[in-house]
């Protein structure tokens, strides 16, 4: 722990969402599999379905398509991964329930835990690229005990832009260096820091599985580097050792 | 219950925040005492904040204005409030404890319990002039188990404007017509009805005490017309008749 938070504790976490707090990649293989059945591999599906999202994020960051939410990103980036494993378009109530897969993910196990512990010392909400609708259901499912949720919609930009860092700090009406982003992902807690947030790691080398090949270790002095959330929030003093 | 709302009971409901869900006057006297003492009529004190309240929207509501946040206004309107009880301004940290009587407001009795209840059959949001970081600690305060916090901020404007009506909705990807706002206001329900939204009223008499001179009634046909909020669970069918 870095003495510079020994003097001040972060009054709010904000959290990336997909990878850091749930296992995107497990549960959108079990709605893959449910919908698609056994002729699929449904691992390598969610896999190429994730694989689509930073690029149909990119022409919103470079300004060349006006914001659209996730939910409709996802929806699009699904028709074009049927086509790559050679399915058609389902029916419209299969595509729906489908894409809605990525609002029933399950947490990582000590995640629920954690944040309970967490919100008893401070403000927590998602900075996710989700949308608001998304992260509300999302949390729903899996037990996040949100104060409200930030992120990509009120910023109305898309995580590593700066502006997402910035509205969530500011909706909260928190100076950045009292307010710290977690994230298993280096690149998004790069940009934190650049905004003048604290900064919170721990890897999730399950996230992609076998295919992992990034993020498996903190990559800079972040804040605070720890194990999981629940190791988070010991080194914080938001919680006791196990 | 009108017959509509047997065929499509919400999905959500989006809820006015000072004077249906909490009792402003009471608790702002309550700390307007503290910090002023005896030699003031606390209660007027609370009063005469309050009245500021439409009046220093107008401004950013007519375009005059840019967006300000209510926790910004409610700071100008103590000092023109002090002046006019012959009372100077106070010390900064007097001045920001005070003003954060706003977020220290108690909830009418009834609505915790019922918050909950709602809570196991739709999405729940405050739709407030209050800002988010306003919101998320009055939750804190009065246990309001918010899935996420709608209203001015995430619209960029001020209670009727439709614009914040219809970004809650929006926000919770749903239909107006599936989504309810909760208010002991018949003007803030009729901005509401407009925007397509199912409308729930019950008055609150005691909000103004004995200057109460309005709303002490349904003034339409509101989708559900209710004695109290648990009241208007019951009628939902969200909760038991205690």
């Amino acid at each position: 722990m870095s003495d510079e938070l020994v003097t001040a504790k972060p009054l709010a976490l904000i959290f990336d969402v997909f990878g850091t707090l749930v296992d995107w990649r497990g549960s959108v293989a079990r709605d893959v599999a449910k919908v698609l059945g056994n002729g699929v591999d449904a691992d390598a599906f969610a896999r190429a379905w994730r694989a689509q999202y930073q690029p149909s994020m990119e022409k919103i960051r470079d300004g060349s398509r006006g914001f659209v939410n996730l939910d409709d990103l996802h929806l699009e980036n699904l028709s074009v991964v049927l086509k790559t494993f050679g399915i058609g378009d389902l029916g419209a109530e299969d595509m729906e329930w489908l894409n809605c897969a990525w609002h029933r993910l399950d947490p990582w196990p000590e995640v629920p835990q954690a944040l309970d512990e967490i919100r008893r010392h401070a403000l927590i909400a998602p900075c996710s690229n989700g949308n608001t609708g998304l992260m509300v259901r999302l949390a729903r499912h899996a037990g996040f005990p949100w104060d409200t949720v930030l992120g990509a919609q009120p910023a109305q930009g898309y995580k590593p832009q700066p502006q997402v860092y910035l509205t969530a700090v500011q909706w909260l009406d928190l100076e950045p260096s009292r307010v710290m982003m977690v994230a298993a992902h280096n690149e998004d807690l790069s940009a934190a820091r650049d905004c003048g947030l604290q900064t919170g790691f721990f890897p999730r080398p399950d996230e992609h599985g076998a295919w992992e090949a990034r993020d498996l270790a903190a990559e800079s002095n972040w804040t605070i580097v720890a194990d999981d959330l629940f190791d988070l929030a010991v080194k914080l003093g938001f919680a006791q050792s196990p």
